[in-house]
């Protein structure tokens, strides 16, 4: 799809907003068989809908639940199968740690093994976060020949390992055998390249045990998700788009900056994002926007709270509206069901709003309404080339 | 799709009729939210909307405004992404010169450039197409070795250029530099075996400077868009059909021709192409018959032109109806939506009428109606395979 794209962008002076409510979509609860979208009172947004092209989004493949990586690829117009990422990675982004090409990083746990060296908490606990800090600090003592390390806490018992030098690898297995009364494993190289890595890794781990082995809990390291960044076409250039990224959470940050998007400074709420929009209206042509508090509620299984996080964003939907996108779009990076307090895989609802989007029977943001849309059931990474259809920012295929 | 299908085709004496409407689709006028298909008085097209099965469209991809060469290759079931078709030979296509299989064929466009050789009007003030005939005829005193030179006038400022003969490529660069105040480009060869036809082209383009050099406005020439003939599965064979084409634009009956269908002489308005189709109902099991006002009216940005030629489309709907074809398909080329006054990205209506094709809940052949049909949103090529089952003209894949 991007291959297709790119020789097709045309500049334009169009502006284009796409707002991300995290974990947006939703499922009946059993009691009333309403989803959250259909429970709340969304005036702003079913008015937007019934003026819309509607649809539904699925970001990686039928059943498949998306991480908010690959979520959030795919609104970026990225297959996210295509375009992987690895969990270390994602991790560094999480805690906005400026990764280069060629670092090697890796999600760690701490946990707690038994005389033997076999695991009895692969959490140890969930270590309360200061303790994380702590030894942390700890593991900065290591040193190994011709690779420089960072180790830097991220919550409770997580923490990122990023390895930094010449000639590293990101193919090699993880140490978490996924099992109590086992010991870690031994890194592996995955690759002919990789033996070298894993070798600097496996001392790595050896130095840990050493360090951490008078700790009651968190006295060994688990470590998986090795990857390094990946090489993803660069979406300022792919979109001839200056794009800019207004988020309060760090993951969405990392995201933006991982494909070339400028990360602008932004308050915790999201009136303070809307605030940005405002302010740096001018100076660029596209803006992914985030809103986190639909994802917050859905994962700790509030229906109610979820519902409220979708009233106040649709109260905070005029104050958008009044900066006159020439295309808006709001949509998702994957589902929260409320009932399943977790990701899920069910499709996404989105819309399409500007001058030549057409109009569909759809006249309510809902899972179940959006699915009679025009825009169909479409892959997330489908998504951008309507988008800059609808911007006009696209010349045609073929003469 | 093509691989798929044509083991499994069988005959039959089924007769197919596959209406084009060139630019069918269109959108909303914003004073009455209604597109043309909404506005338009269509009782014959609402009717068989009703008794066959829809859907729309897509003919290259999401957000892909489709030219007429991969939108009329996706009716026809092949691929436009897959099988791409140069501007050069589209060009030849659309005055129906007969280009053979080895042929170059360039779009050109007249220039004018400064005394220092730079462009100053890539399009020579659109010179009138008569001066465009003289400044061609002077072109054809230009000889090369080894090879036959064709350069025919098409409309304004643009002409063919195509070039016969052995171990000729097309993998040439353009010379257009696409900007005012530089110099054509010379040609470059894009493969190994390209540079002699290079050679031939860059002395093809100096001996055109010398020619017109005494001329006030198209003093110089442009090409771009070198190509062969694409080496496409021809349709009689794929679907072992014999097909006709009946179409007043020549574009179109290029198009046909490209894929191996029969073109049948026919006059300028629709009732000569229903009288046609009447004529050879027998001799063909096929008919590709082509449509134009819709698309003619949608590019003027004329929205009651269009209604209009809906209404006399409709009109003549009985006549064809009469002659009873066992599948009767309508749709089109691509979206040409009056407010955007050009080709548009937007999926385009459809429907299937046999007497296998089943039934949806759709009651009128409009944009927002047939996205509930049963043929849902799809590919333009996946039409042609379900035309086929509808004659019953494929066998079941496996046992």
């Amino acid at each position: 799809m991007l291959d297709l794209i790119a020789p097709l962008v045309v500049e334009n002076t169009t502006k284009i907003v796409l707002l991300s409510l995290d974990g947006l979509g939703g499922l009946p609860r059993p009691e009333t068989g309403r989803s959250e979208l259909e429970t709340a009172r969304l005036p702003n947004l079913n008015a937007l809908a019934t003026s819309a092209a509607c649809g539904l989004l699925r970001h990686v493949a039928p059943g498949i639940t998306p991480g908010s990586g690959p979520g959030h690829l795919g609104l970026f117009g990225y297959d996210p199968v295509r375009f992987q990422v690895g969990r270390g990675v994602l991790e560094a982004l999480g805690i906005e740690f400026a990764l280069r090409a060629g670092d090697v990083a890796a999600r760690g746990n701490f946990c707690t093994v038994d005389r033997d060296g076999k695991i009895t908490d692969r959490r140890a606990g969930r270590l309360p976060t200061d303790v994380c800090v702590r030894l942390t600090d700890r593991l900065r003592g290591i040193s190994l020949p011709g690779v420089e390390l960072q180790v830097e806490p991220v919550k409770e018992h997580r923490f990122v390992l990023v390895l930094r030098g010449p000639g590293l690898s990101g193919r090699l297995s993880e140490t978490d055998p996924q099992a109590l009364g086992k010991p870690p494993l031994p890194v592996k190289a995955l690759e002919a390249g990789a033996a070298h890595t894993a070798g600097l890794v496996n001392r790595f781990v050896d130095e840990a045990r050493r360090l951490l082995a008078d700790e009651p809990a968190g006295n060994m390291v688990l470590l998986r998700g090795f990857d390094r960044l990946p090489d993803l076409p660069r979406f300022p250039d792919v979109y001839r788009l200056r794009a800019a990224a207004i988020a309060a959470y760090p993951m969405y940050r990392g995201l933006a900056k991982l494909v070339g998007m400028d990360v602008l400074k932004t308050g915790a709420a999201f009136a303070d994002e809307i605030a940005t929009l405002r302010e740096h209206r001018d100076a660029y042509d596209f803006f992914f926007v985030h809103y986190k508090d639909t994802d917050k509620a859905g994962e700790d299984g509030d229906f109610d709270g979820k519902v409220a996080a979708l009233e106040r964003f649709d109260a905070a939907l005029p104050d958008i509206l009044s900066l006159a996108p020439d295309v808006l779009v709001i949509t998702g990076d994957h589902a929260t069901p409320s009932i399943l307090a977790a990701h899920g895989w069910q499709p996404v609802p989105v819309l399409v709003r500007s001058a030549y989007c057409g109009a569909d029977p759809v006249t309510a943001f809902t899972e179940r309404a959006c699915a009679s849309g025009t825009l169909g059931l479409m892959p997330a990474h489908h998504l951008m080339p309507i988008v800059m259809a609808n911007a006009l920012r696209l010349t045609k295929f073929g003469a």
